[in-house]
């Protein structure tokens, strides 16, 4: 890529992780190598198995336990043992060279969960080679991090079914 | 699909086109049929090729001339007539139960641009089959459509790079 900027979605709203798989196929479309790096979800869902497909443009890492059993002031070691790997694979690739994209999606509730460190991320923000578009995604986004990105959208929820007792549908939310 | 919701993106942010083709991309891999008709833009993009592949899944149709030429206040005749071919095509597919979700791209922006009446996509909010989803993306959707949506996310522009002159970017913008 001739520049690569740094992008955020966040907000409570549904969209993000959507819009992240949105883009990461647009980009493959378009004869870009990403890496899609999927913390806090352990469980791999449709939209990974689908970016999957594109081996030849995509190489794809889960690095949670799961989404819903962090405990927030004390997070299991086993739970920081993962996404701290899925950070040291996503910072190398980013410095590879080898990708156009990396997308890091759900890194800002693992940030906000304990188990990223703010500073590391905003060190490779501000170190990342120019030529690499990266993606952070999810709810909560510090707002340490927005000076360091290019464009911030925060996708906000007016109305959501959830609240009408819907659960999570296989092939629209997962 | 057991039972489809009504789900709109609007907002200036980035992210509404990009979680629709996402979303679109999740309902594919879960076996989902999918009728994507995108307003307003007449060119095909990166994702709209890469969603054409699942040609098997998906039927998509374009019926924009150009996003940038349409005079709110006096639409052309070509402009209109190629909005309202799509509008017919979309209708058809909803009602037709062969789809499980049909995604109307910018058509927030085909209402607000007069290209279509806002009472026929209402009366199809109402009436339409409960086994089919409908997506609505598009900046400055009318609020008379929230009554009839279940979900609704508005994505917000917190910062943008377009305002520090970068042009739209091949497989990131389009």
């Amino acid at each position: 890529m001739e520049k690569g900027f740094v992008q955020i979605y966040t907000g409570d709203g549904k969209g993000k992780t959507t819009a992240a798989v949105g883009l990461t196929l647009r980009a493959i479309a378009s004869g870009y190598k990403v890496f899609f790096c999927q913390f806090m979800k352990g469980e791999e869902s449709g939209e990974i198995r689908a970016l999957k497909k594109h081996s030849e443009s995509i190489d794809v890492f889960l690095c949670g336990i799961s989404k819903f059993c962090v405990n927030k002031k004390n997070p299991s070691r086993e739970q920081v043992k993962a996404a701290r790997k899925g950070f040291e694979l996503a910072k190398k690739a980013i410095f590879s060279r080898k990708y156009d994209l990396v997308v890091l999606d759900e890194i800002n509730m693992a940030i906000c969960y304990n188990l990223i460190n703010l500073e590391d991320v905003i060190n490779i923000l501000k170190d990342k080679p120019s030529s690499v578009e990266i993606i952070l995604t999810g709810r909560n986004a510090p707002s340490e991090l927005y000076p360091y990105a290019d464009l911030i959208s925060e996708i906000k929820e007016i109305k959501h079914y959830y609240k009408e007792g819907v659960k999570a549908r296989r092939g629209i939310e997962y």
